[in-house]
């Protein structure tokens, strides 16, 4: 292979961590996945045997020892990454690591300055800032095709709650789920969210309550500048994966539909029908995935910056806690109540 | 005519009280107009002569005194329905006044029991739950298509604010505009609303904003039980008027999209293009005046119930008052706080 | 009422003629309808009850001497059409008559010939001109908005055949169902069809075979210049009502949807769906129906030309005729052919 | 790498060719792509470069020589498809040829006759029915979710016409491009076209009229049993590649709409709009693209028949053939006066 392509390796083959190993394995002739660790040796092991990876590991310093392998992509479980973004930029290795990078914002900060001291480049994975739907409303709202942004409306529901052990450790609802949508928001006003007012409740299983935790959520955005915006969450809407954004400006209205798996529509005996939308995350946003994958690698072979840098995955962070905390004593909390804190 | 007709008169002959004149005097065969009054004594004369009434004044206690008048419509302006209802009450006519009955609750308390006194009929002109779409979805949260409901969101927006003198008389944009969202959002679900938090700017014309309104706003409201729902309300929209609802619940989600003048598609050489939606409330809401004054003069020729009651008229103006105290004090309020008060 | 408003006599009291009752009794202000005559007592005294018509008669001779009634719509069966028009022409009276005019093209002139003599106005009933998405396309054509046409389709299918009995004497598929889409061809296109090529089958109903009918079609339309279209026919769509047309062009391509009772979308466990189109004729086309006879009205009161002529009326038969032709010969016929014969 | 891994080579590094050298060396894990070869010494070495290649050679017989090469892909010019489907043949090698196989009947038959001896795997490259609109209607008609077939649509245009010379040597329209929508007709219905009526004409470009081709056509199929279609062709959609079906049975209609690069809106001051549909076939088609040669790969590896085999591939040549002479003769000709000719 040509010296310009870059050598990496993956830590955490879960379900996450083998799609990257795909994309980087067979789609992007520019990379070239050289190794793969997980703590777990048969995730290690198969992951390599499917993706024809010449090594694998269970102890991912490995990697981060191995001279050859430029960039790491860090797919382990939440509460590793900060240390793991941190260690990576001692060893110089460019970082791609999957959101978020943690819940604390000190350990956030930590990991962040050290990248910076390191100089490497760090991507964090909010995948849907790469797809075409929501890239295409950026840009009209870049361009100025709706006019000066007044109202937006994010529209996020999973098919089905995660395991309730998963639930347990993932930061609750908007720190696991709305954390996407945080970061959506600001992408797609280019602005930043000044104040939010959280209101949530549990519908769908109680379990998930007892878990300390919500199902359903409705929150409100204050954008500096006058622009308001809401985010709709539900852990399951029975039709599959819903994904939506609106917004609103003076000079017109820019919305994204769900995607489908086909475009066909059925005139039957009794209704107008066509197929359900795509499933879930791994299917709706498979073209994101890869075309993050495609930037990072592109981004550190040509020394550019990150187009999802560390500053940018921490805000998120600080938006969920300020949600949590707007939820809790049911009023709106602005954000530099938390960041102060 | 058959004696089964009903026997109108009518009190205001602007732009709402002629769009009832047509109705009534053109499409309803059980209806019978057969006199108004405007306190302008041309506006009266000219929709006497264009809906061929026979009789015409400017003294609306003409109508209220004529015997054979069974029911009156009130279209006058707002701060005239109170008393105007417990009037025609008082005289024993069968009542559908445009909305809202009046901003203050004590004279709509007052209202309220002249008409249950009188034991006629009190129809408040909110005229959107008579919608084809509005209607369909309603029907389906009844019959349990989308099983429980978790969300709503409803989307109201005008095409352009009214005259800023209008708007100084209005109520503000909570009890002039979202009034009729408030409605609708009891209406789709079926449940009551408890609390309500109101975010809101000026961000179309600082006028409004001179005058002590609001433009935008961004409304979250939760109901018994846990449903939760926004209303998003701009005062120009540039591409016309914007009327769309969705529910999402335990067993699905519905929407309602806006309706347009024409199916049409046109493939350019720049874009895939239809033409606007119906442009503002005469257009898009057309059929739903008809039917509801079909349905008020069904309703008393029956003697059937309000399809409309005042009762029903009353609560929007609450949540009002609970959405310019929650806007005030930038905190959500329970809709008791305002009743107590 | 006002002189000025046209005082008219209804022939026919089937379906089609109360559909014209209603809406020229309770929808044009300036329409008188005065009279009704139906060959069936009881349908012409219901008729007259249903509208508060003044005057019914079995005998349609009352209508045509009656020297108040200024207009006559006809509406009683086809094989009267022609004779009718000939006779209320010769008593000066303005004419609405339904389509078609005749199956016989020399009955037709013969009938034209005396609307010419007597100079008055003759519309016949083709109200899909006045639907408001065929005027949308007719007018992007005009305009230029796709160019140049090239191409064109027509999809028209009835929810249901009509029963037997009709069929036989209907004149077939061609000359009582596809005799809409022939005029609606050269409406769209402004262009005169030269050749017509017909294919045809029974697919659904054998007793229409054994009637001498087809119930599916498919025919291919050569235009005056190069364009070419379609039509599609059958006469039972299990999902109602299906009317939608397509024309293509040099610079673009515009194409008509069905219309829906709502504009509802469900997104349930299976499916996405909505609500079926309107059903059939009378839902569909309830707005044009009453546009045609706004303009009839309008037209006679302002010595206006026919919205609708009688030639332009003759030459859907024409069509018919030849596509017969094309269906028992199997091979495309010119339409001069039929002309000359 | 396993020995389970088809090895490939690739005749013809041209658009498609190198579209499949994408597929086979990125995404396809099954498959190795050892060599390619290019009359243009530049192409075939490009291509081994792009797709990192070990080998390439300006005379595809190499590849036929090469005992570890066990499947070839042929994208040479159209003319040297029957021969070289022979000669693969003799080699033993399994075959995937783009469409057509020739134009000439004999020629074709002569090919496979040479499959057949040699009991290789032939697939035609008729990508679209791998498209996933395409299967989902064929699934659709299978199950009996529209019932029995009744008339069928394909709308089939293109961008832009190809250049004259490419047009000179292609076989003309029904050869060169409406052979995609012929295999579609058969595949989506499941059934034989018995006869064929073809009117065309020259709209876009005189040039295409004097090397004696069509670029606008509307073509009539006549199926075994009674359903009829249309094929509709244009060589020039300004707006992008057009591709449309439906299917219109006794139990209801299925229909595909175009796909889009995304499923944004924008509602503006003067129209509702959103983006072209994918532009030509490269970006539309990517997918099937894919799936065509995922699943020669596979049937090849399983001893699986082949999923589009030479005499599927040689029936839309016949349907050509006879819209040539349909056209020419302007009259239907059934497809048996082709196969007896």
């Amino acid at each position: 292979m040509s010296s310009d392509v870059l050598t990496l390796g993956l830590i955490g083959a879960g379900r996450i961590g083998r799609l990257h190993a795909r994309h980087l394995s067979l789609h992007l002739a520019a990379a070239d996945l050289a190794m793969v660790s997980d703590i777990h040796e048969d995730a290690a092991r198969q992951c390599a045997a499917q993706f024809g990876l010449d090594r694998w590991t269970t102890d991912y310093r490995e990697i981060l020892a191995d001279p050859e392998i430029q960039a790491v992509v860090i797919c382990s479980s939440t509460n590793t990454h900060a240390a793991m973004i941190e260690e990576a930029a001692l060893c110089g290795k460019q970082i791609f690591c999957e959101k978020p990078i943690d819940h604390d914002l000190e350990k956030i900060d930590q990991a962040l300055q050290a990248v910076e001291r390191a100089g490497v480049l760090l991507q964090i994975g909010f995948n849907r800032r790469f797809d075409a739907n929501f890239c295409r409303i950026r840009a009209a709202v870049e361009r100025g095709e709706i006019g000066t942004p007044h109202l937006l409306h994010i529209i996020s529901r999973d098919p089905a709650p995660p395991p309730i052990e998963y639930i347990k450790v993932s930061g609750g609802l908007f720190l696991d789920m709305t954390i996407h949508d945080f970061d959506m928001a600001r992408y797609l006003l280019g602005r930043e969210v000044e104040e939010i007012y959280a209101a949530g409740s549990v519908q769908i299983d109680p379990a998930i309550g007892a878990a300390g935790d919500l199902d359903t959520a409705m929150i409100v955005l204050k954008f500096t500048g006058g622009p308001m915006g809401t985010i709709d969450n539900s852990r399951r809407a029975i039709y599959g994966y819903d994904q939506r954004v609106e917004v609103f400006g003076s000079g017109g209205c820019i919305r994204a539909e769900n995607n489908f798996p086909n475009q066909v529509t059925l005139l039957g005996g009794d209704s107008v029908s066509r197929d359900l939308p795509l499933h879930f995350f791994m299917q709706r946003y498979q073209d994101s995935y890869l075309e993050e994958m495609r930037q990072f690698v592109e981004s550190v072979r040509a020394g550019a910056p990150s187009p999802m840098s560390g500053q940018e995955g921490r805000i998120p962070v600080l938006m969920g806690l300020a949600a949590w905390k707007s939820y809790q004593e049911n009023r709106p909390v602005r954000l530099d109540e938390i960041e102060r804190a």
